[in-house]
C-alpha cells in the first residue's frame, strides 16, 4: 500500500539523515579548524548543528504522527501515541549512541581560574579579544573527561529547565482548560482528597519503602554512593505524580463513564501540582546543624510552611490572572476581533506562568489553576470563534509538547551518560510505586465512601489503581537535577517506571476496562441527565456541602460579575443591593438569560441547583421520582448503585417542572422584568 | 467609561511592575551574595529575572492589544498596531533607562586566558569545582567596562539571533501562506521584476548614495570610524527590505483593489527574501589580498555565485518540503484526524526552516517558499477544519511575533547601549532610501508597462512608492551584527528609518489612497469577475507567457498529482499515459470535480485558462464583449483604464459560456465519463 511505502521511506530517510548529519558535522568542524578560526564561524557551525539536532526531533515527531494515524486508522489501541513516541525515541537513541562515531571535539577547553565564586557571566581575554561566556552549570569533577569525550551526545541533550519552562506549561494548562468542569466540581471533594491526602500518603509510603530498600542495599553493599532519607522522600514525591495523558486519551476515545473520567482526570491533574510543590519543599528541608541529614522540627515546619505558601501562592496567582482575563474580556468588546481576543487570552495565560516564576512560586501550578479559571469564567465571555481557536491552539501545543517529551524520554535512555541502573533499587522502586498507589486509592476510597451517597465502586477503585501511570511530570522532575549519585539513580529508575507503566498499563487499559465491566460508549450529552440526577441528590448529602456552598456562591455572584453567562446580578443579589447590581450587570447577561431557554441542559442544572438553596422542593420530587422507571439498561452489573441511577433518571423531568415554579424572582426592576417574565412563561 | 479606566489601570500597573521588579531584584541578589553563595541560587535568581523581563514584554503586548482594540473599536486608522507597539516600547525603554537605577552587578568577572582560540565550551575550575560556560559572543575591547556597568540594560536585550530563528520565520511563513495566490500568479512577472531587479537596483543606488555621503562626512571629519564601500552596499541591502505588514493591513481592511494589493504584497514579501540573501552575499565578499576592501573580480563573482546558490537552494528546499507535505497529506487519510493533520503541517513547515539552516541556506527564504507551496498544494488536501486551524494558528503566531518585534524596536532605542546617531548620515540615509525606492519603482514600472497590456497606472506607482515601509526584516538584519562602528551607526539610523516610515507612511496610507483615487471597498469575491476578465486578457499578451506556461503545467499536472483538487489526471494527460494517470488519480479528485460545479468562481477561472491553451475562442468573445457594457460605476476617474475594466466585465459571461463548449474532454474512460458529463450539462 502507498501509505506503508511512504512510511518506510520516511523512517529510512530519518535514519540516513541522522547518520549523515551527525557524521558530516565533525568533518566540517575540522575544516574550519584548519582555517584561520574565527568565532563567527564557530557560532555559525554551532547554530547549524543545533538546527540539525532539533530537526531530528521534528522528524521524529512527524514519524510519530504518521504512525499514530496508521494506528488510529486501523483502530489499534494497544499502543498509545506517547508509548509510540518513546519507542521511536529509543530507536534514534540507539542510532546516536552506537551507529555514529564522532571524533573528539576540539571546541572545549579546560582552564583554571582564581576567583572564589562562580560568576554568571565570564569575560575571557583571549589573545587580546574579549569573549563573553555564560554559566551553564556545575559539572562534577569525575565527569570532566566525559564532557570532552561525549560532546556529541551532550549536544542532543536539552537543558532540563526547557521541560519546566517551555514544554510542561502548555500541557498543564491544557489539562486545566479541558477539564470537564461539571463533573469535576461535582466530585471536587473526592478529587481533592485523592490529590492532596493521597499524594502525600503515596509520597511517604514510597519514601519509607525506598529507605528500607536502600538500607538493605547498604547491607549487601550494593550502594555506590550516598542516599539519605530526604532523597527517598524526594523520590517518593516525584514518582507520585501520575500522568493525565495516556489513559485519559483512551477513556476519551471509548467514552468511559463521566464520573470515572472526572475522578481520574482531576486526581492526576492536581496530583502533578501537589507533587511539584511537595518535591521542592522536600529539597528545601535543610536543618541548621552541621549534619544536614538529621531530623529537626524547625526545618520540617519550615518545609511544611513552604509547601503551604508556595501552593497557595501559585493557586491565587493562577486564579487572579484568570479573573483579570475574565474581567478584561467582560468589560471590553474584544470579541468583535477574534485575533486580538485569542492573542490576549494566550498572552495572559502565559504571563501567569512568568509571573509565578518571577515571584518565586511554581509556574506550572499557577498555570493549572489559571487554566481552570479561564475555562470556568473567561471561556464564557469569548466569541464562539475564539472558543474554538483557543481550544484548538492549546490542544495542538499540548500534543506537540507531550509527544516531544515522550520521544525525548526514549532518547535519553541511551544518550544520557550518567545512568545508574541498580537492579535492587529498580525492583524496590517498582514494588514501592505499586504499594504507594494502593495505599493512596483503597483506604481513601473507603473513607470517602463513608461520606458519599454515590459510592466509588470497587471496580472504579481497581481501575484507578491500574491507571496510575507515570509520565511527563515524573520525568521532568527527575531530569531537573542529576548532579548527585542519588539523583542519577532516581532518574534511571524513573525512566524504567515510566516506560513500564506507559506501555503495560497504558496498553492494557482497554482490557482492564472490559475486565472491570466499566461502562463505555457513554455519550456525554446523553449521560448528563442521568448523572445530573444522581449527583444532584448527592449534593444534598453531607459529603457535598463543599460543592453546594461553592456552587451557589459561584453561580449567583461570581459568574454574573465575571462573565456574560449566568443569571443577571439583579436577580441574585438581595433587593437592597439593587443599584450596585444594575451597574455590574451587562445588558448581554439579560439577553443571554433569555437565550438560555433554548439551551436546556444548562438551564436544568442551573435552576435545579438554585432550587436547593431556596427551597427544598426537590426532596419531594425525588421521592416521587422513585416510582418512575425509565427502563434504560446499563452495561454494568445490576448493583444497587445502578438502581440509584435509574431512579435518578426518572426524577429529572419533575425537577425541571419544579424549577420553573420555584425560581427566585425579583420583580423590583421594571426595565428588566418583562424579559424575565417572558422567559418564565 | 469602564474600558478606559481599565486601560489606565493596566498602564499604571505595568509601570509600577517594571519599577518594582527591576528595583527589587538587586536587593535580593545582595541578600544571596551575603549568604554562602551557591551556583544553584544564582541560576534560580537569573531565571527569576529572565521571567520578569519576559513578563514585561508580555504585558507590553497585552497593553498593545487592548489599545488596538480601542482604536479599531473607534475606527481610528492613523496609527497601526505596529506603530503603537513601538510607542509602548519606547515608553518602557525610557522607564528602564532613566527611572530604574540598578547598582553594579557582582555577577560578572573578567579574566585572562592563554588559549589562542576561543572555544565554544569552557570548563572553568573555580576553587576545585568545575563549571561549564558557553560562548555568547565577542565584545569589543572598549565596551568591556560598559558590559559590567549596564548589566541591567543588557539583560532586557535579546540575543539578536532570536529574531532570525524564532520571530521572523512565523511572520514570513504567514506572509507566504496568506498570499492571495490568484492575483499573485497573475502579476508574477511584475512582482518578480520588482522584487529581484528592483531590490538590486535599490541596494546599489542606496549603497552609492551612502558612499557619497560617507565621503562627504570624511571631508568634514564627521566620521568616527571605518566605513567601507561594502558597508554602504550592505546598508543598501538591509534597508531595501520593505515590510509587508502595516500598509497591507490597512489595504486589507479597506479592501483596496486586488491587483494593487497583490503587487505590493508580492513585492514586499519577495523583497525580504532577496534582501536577506543579498546582504549575506555582500558580507561574504572577501578579496584574497591584504587589503580586504579593494575591488576584485573573483570575489565579486564568488559573492554573486553565492547569491544564486543560496537563493535557489533555499527556494528548492522550501518548495521540496511543501511538496512532501502535500504528498503525505495526499496519500494518507490524515484528514480524519484534524489534530494530527495540523500538527504535521506545523512540524513540516518548521522543519523547512531547520533543514535550510542546517544545510547552510537561509531558513527565512525557505520558509517563505514553503508557505507559498503549502498554500498552493497542501491546503487543498487539508480538511476544512485544518484549513481554518492552520490559518488561525499562523495568523496568531504572526501577530504575536510582529508586535513583539515592533515593541522591542521601540525599547532598543533607549536600552541599546552603542547607539551612534550621526545627523549627516541620518539625513543621507533618509534621502538615499527615498531615492532608492523611486529608482526601483518608476523605471521598472515604465519598462513593465511596455510589456503589460493592463498597465500599472501612475497612481498605483505613487502608492507603491509611498508604501515602501521598512520594518521587521530591516530591523532584524541590522541588529544581527552590531560589533563594528559602521554596523552600530547603521543600526541606529535604521531604527529611525523604521520609526519614520511606520508612523508617517503607515499613518498616511488612508489619506494617500484617497488622494491617489485608488478604489477601495472592493469585495474580493465580487471583484473576481472584473479582474478575471481583464487579467485573463492580459495573459494573452507577451508579458504573461511565463504565467501561462506555468499555469497550464501546474493545473494539468502538478495539482492533480499533489492535491485532491484540480481535474483528474486522466483528463489532462495524453491518452497513452492512461494507466499511469489512473494509478495517480484519487477517487476523491473525481468527486471534487463534480462538486466544483457549485464553486463557480474557481471553475470559471480554471476552465477559462484551459481554454487559452486549447483554442483561441476567447479572443472572439473578447471582441464581442466590447459591445456590452454593464454600466457599473467605479470610484476612480473615468480613464481609459476604467473603460478597459468595464469592457472586461462584459465579456465575463461570454467566456463562461465559451468555456462550457470548448473544455477539452477525454471520453476514453468509461467509469468517469458519466460524472464529468453530468458536470458539463
Amino acid at each position: 500500500k502507498a501509505a506503508r511505502t511512504l512510511w518506510f521511506l520516511i523512517l529510512m530517510s530519518l535514519c540516513l539523515f541522522i547518520t549523515v548529519c551527525r557524521a558530516s558535522s565533525p568533518q566540517e568542524e575540522e575544516d574550519s579548524a584548519m582555517q584561520n578560526i574565527v568565532t563567527e564561524k564557530r557560532a555559525e557551525e554551532s547554530h547549524r548543528q543545533d538546527s540539525a539536532d532539533l530537526l531530528i526531533f521534528i522528524l521524529l515527531l512527524t514519524l510519530t504522527i504518521l504512525t499514530i494515524w496508521l494506528f488510529k486508522h486501523r483502530r489499534f489501541r494497544f499502543l498509545h501515541e506517547t508509548g509510540l513516541a518513546m519507542i521511536y525515541g529509543l530507536i534514534v537513541g540507539v542510532i546516536l549512541r552506537y551507529a555514529v562515531h564522532v571524533p573528539r571535539d576540539v571546541g572545549t577547553a579546560s582552564m583554571g581560574c582564581f576567583v572564589n565564586i562562580s560568576p554568571a557571566t565570564l569575560l575571557v581575554n583571549i589573545s587580546g579579544k574579549f569573549y563573553e561566556y555564560t554559566l551553564k552549570g556545575e559539572i562534577s569533577a569525575n565527569l570532566v573527561n566525559d564532557v570532552q569525550d561525549n560532546e556529541m551526545l551532550r549536544k542532543v541533550t536539552f537543558d532540563p529547565e526547557v521541560f519546566f519552562n517551555i514544554l510542561l506549561p502548555p500541557i498543564i494548562f491544557h489539562a486545566g482548560y479541558s477539564l470537564k468542569r461539571r463533573h469535576f466540581f461535582r466530585n471536587m471533594g473526592s478529587i481533592l482528597a485523592y490529590a492532596f491526602v493521597g499524594t502525600v500518603i503515596s509520597c511517604f509510603v514510597i519514601g519509607l519503602l525506598m529507605y528500607g530498600c536502600v538500607m538493605l542495599m547498604k547491607q549487601f553493599s550494593q550502594l555506590g554512593g550516598d542516599f539519605f532519607f530526604t532523597d527517598c522522600l524526594f523520590y517518593g514525591a516525584i514518582v507520585s505524580a501520575t500522568d493525565p495523558v495516556t489513559v485519559l486519551a483512551i477513556f476519551h476515545e471509548l467514552q468511559v463513564d463521566a464520573d470515572m473520567y472526572a475522578l481520574l482526570f482531576g486526581e492526576s491533574v492536581l496530583n502533578d501540582a501537589v507533587a511539584v510543590v511537595l518535591s521542592s519543599s522536600i529539597v528545601a528541608y535543610q536543618p541548621q546543624g552541621d549534619n544536614s541529614h538529621t531530623f529537626e522540627v524547625m526545618a520540617l515546619l519550615k518545609s511544611f510552611g513552604m509547601f503551604l505558601g508556595v501552593f497557595s501562592g501559585s493557586f491565587s496567582l493562577g486564579v487572579a490572572t484568570g479573573v483579570v482575563t475574565a474581567l478584561i474580556s467582560f468589560f471590553t468588546k474584544l470579541r468583535d476581533f477574534q485575533l486580538l481576543e485569542t492573542a490576549l487570552f494566550f498572552l495572559m495565560s502565559w504571563s501567569t506562568f512568568l509571573l509565578a516564576e518571577a515571584c518565586g512560586f511554581t509556574g506550572v501550578v499557577a498555570v493549572l489553576f489559571c487554566g481552570i479559571t479561564q475555562a470556568h469564567y473567561t471561556f464564557n465571555n469569548l466569541s464562539p470563534e475564539s472558543q474554538d481557536r483557543t481550544k484548538q491552539l492549546f490542544e495542538l501545543l499540548n500534543f506537540l509538547a507531550e509527544n516531544f517529551i515522550f520521544s525525548y524520554m526514549g532518547l535519553t535512555l541511551f544518550t544520557f551518560q550518567n545512568h545508574i541502573f541498580n537492579p535492587m533499587f529498580i525492583v524496590g522502586a517498582f514494588l514501592a510505586v505499586f504499594v504507594g498507589r494502593a495505599a493512596n486509592i483503597y483506604p481513601l476510597s473507603f473513607l470517602l465512601n463513608l461520606g458519599r451517597r454515590y459510592k466509588i465502586r470497587s471496580n472504579f477503585q481497581h481501575m484507578m489503581m491500574f491507571a496510575g501511570l507515570r509520565g511527563a511530570m515524573t520525568f521532568a522532575l527527575s531530569i531537573r537535577d542529576t548532579a548527585t549519585f542519588a539523583r542519577q539513580m532516581m532518574f534511571s529508575t524513573n525512566l524504567l517506571v515510566v516506560f513500564f507503566t506507559v506501555w503495560v498499563c497504558g496498553g492494557g487499559t482497554t482490557q482492564m476496562l472490559s475486565c472491570q465491566r466499566i461502562r463505555v460508549g457513554v455519550d456525554s450529552d446523553q449521560d448528563n441527565s442521568v448523572t445530573d440526577g444522581s449527583e444532584r441528590r448527592s449534593t444534598k448529602q453531607e459529603s457535598a456541602w463543599l460543592f453546594r456552598i461553592w456552587y451557589n456562591f459561584d453561580h449567583n455572584y461570581l459568574k454574573p460579575i465575571l462573565t456574560h453567562s449566568g443569571p443577571p446580578l439583579t436577580t441574585t443579589l438581595p433587593p437592597c443591593c439593587g443599584p450596585v447590581a444594575r451597574l455590574l450587570t451587562s445588558p448581554q447577561a439579560i439577553e443571554n438569560e433569555c437565550q438560555l431557554k433554548d439551551d436546556d441542559s444548562d438551564l436544568i442544572l442551573t435552576d435545579g441547583d438554585i432550587n436547593l438553596s431556596y427551597g427544598d422542593i426537590t426532596v419531594s420530587t425525588d421521592a416521587m421520582g422513585a416510582h418512575t422507571n425509565s427502563g434504560r439498561s446499563f452495561s454494568g452489573t445490576a448493583t444497587s448503585d445502578d438502581l440509584d441511577r435509574e431512579l435518578a433518571y426518572g426524577d429529572h423531568e419533575l425537577v425541571m417542572r419544579g424549577t420553573r415554579l420555584v425560581l427566585p424572582m425579583d420583580d423590583s426592576e421594571p426595565p428588566f422584568s418583562d424579559s424575565i417574565r417572558n422567559l418564565r412563561m
